[in-house]
């Protein structure tokens, strides 16, 4: 096991297995959709023009609003019959890169299905003291969809469209650990990653805005919603020999608490081999 | 003007220029030589195996030290017949990665004709105040070959063979701006930059060591070889106005500037339209 593992298992996705999805006209893939998915949209062609070569948006709809309009009444369908496991209510924009402005909004359950880029916010808590930085980390609800069990961020959550991740970053940071925003709002933007991987929910193509939040020695997070069982703050040495040795954190979670470890000095290039494909890792460049 | 255009100068080259350099026999690029250099390279067909589709080392030299000497014999003619402007006296290891074993020693000044890899250390230097860091800019040396007049670090300088990346910032932060040993050392690894590009010393294949030093307020850096003329302190807003604005900047003190405002939270992504480009673009995955 090696911190190579964990890179390895966020950047793990097989291209022939799916074909493009795109805006008629234009062939930039806006996401990809299994070989299965798409057969199954074959049976709304007013909405999807499916072919090998790939799944298309028609171009008649040729704005935001009505984009959205004809997914959703598909999408809606499609999800009476079981092919989205889940109906969260939450949109997201589809974008061709953040800051490019949204092509349509989209049912968050459905995003994976159609592989299309998602954004998300993970911010790191910690405490600092004369031995560098522990970080509060979490243990995720058993019951949950996506990565039960498993070690997870202070806060993290997808992006909403219409807030601003900062915005979203304070909504979490109250949900989920019982943040007050006059300290959520601390939170620094310190980078982003960028991977696609295949996982049990469909294909994650995202893009995760990190945030390192210092937090008061006496501050005691607690989970407000059913997302996280309980918290504890664990040192630097043990963050990193659970990273190395095991997948116990979720998939995400592991690559930013890798980058975390490289911004604040715990992972030294001068003993760790594997250095710079860890660097190109977390950006996405990787190759074994 | 605009950040990108710091990145895009980082990543301009012309593969169709050039072939690449490898060991016979492995088909991976070493390097990547100018089709006009591997034709002079055909004066050496002991050293050099030099056919349309690329240059190779002959496989019967197999070790470290026969690859070595018969590369420093051929530079050494090259260097006597001015193609190599100019004899450093100083070996960089070649390797395909950071913390591969090196494959052969090659002086530094024929890096960038043969294009290979090449590591580097750069130190952002900086004071902290109330409103946040501020950073010990240098101005190189008008007669530097590398880049005269522009704006440099308080320490950077490439990565000879032999020397632990951190007895390198310590060597070079004793040498460009008198930083004495016990404070170079505190020096903290904070990330590694990726780039190739076409300069007028030939094709850059760089990996950028990062360190973030923190400074005592009443430390005075000063010069102590003819890389830098003077040091001063910028603020951030400074720094970044500069960058954004002009490209006074040496080209890879701006990645390792725009990598420090980022990691320390001076660039937004609720604000910055750029900011997931300039990420990507920062390990070499950028696209315009």
């Amino acid at each position: 096991m090696s911190y190579l593992d964990r890179i390895k298992a966020c950047h793990f996705w097989q291209p022939q297995n799916y074909r493009p999805f795109i805006l008629e006209g234009d062939s930039r893939p806006l996401g990809w959709v299994t070989h299965a998915f798409a057969k199954r949209l074959k049976d709304f062609p007013e909405t999807f023009l499916v072919s090998d070569a790939g799944v298309a948006l028609p171009a008649r709809y040729g704005d935001f609003e009505s984009r959205s309009a004809v997914l959703e009444a598909a999408l809606r369908r499609l999800y009476a019959a079981g092919e989205i496991p889940k109906w969260r209510g939450e949109d997201y924009g589809i974008a061709r890169r953040w800051g490019a402005p949204p092509l349509f909004r989209m049912e968050r359950g459905a995003v994976p299905l159609f592989g299309v880029l998602a954004f998300g916010v993970h911010v790191n808590g910690y405490v600092l003291g004369e031995e560098g930085p522990r970080l509060w980390v979490g243990k995720r609800a058993k019951h949950k969809a996506v990565a039960p069990g498993k070690l997870d961020h202070l806060v993290a959550g997808g992006q909403p469209l219409g807030l601003s991740l900062m915005e979203n970053v304070v909504k979490e940071a109250g949900e989920e650990a019982s943040v007050p925003p006059d300290i959520a709002e601390l939170a620094r933007p310190v980078g982003a990653l960028r991977y696609i991987c295949e996982r049990s929910e469909g294909l994650r193509n995202d893009v995760v805005f990190c945030f390192d939040l210092e937090l008061p020695a006496n501050f005691q997070p607690r989970p407000d919603d059913d997302e996280v069982e309980s918290f504890s703050l664990w040192s630097m040495p043990e963050v990193l020999q659970r990273l190395k040795e095991t997948d116990d954190f979720k998939f995400n979670v592991a690559l930013v608490n890798l980058h975390f470890a490289l911004r604040h000095g715990h992972l030294n290039p001068d003993s760790e081999p594997a250095y710079q494909q860890i660097v190109e890792g977390l950006s996405g460049v990787f190759s074994a």
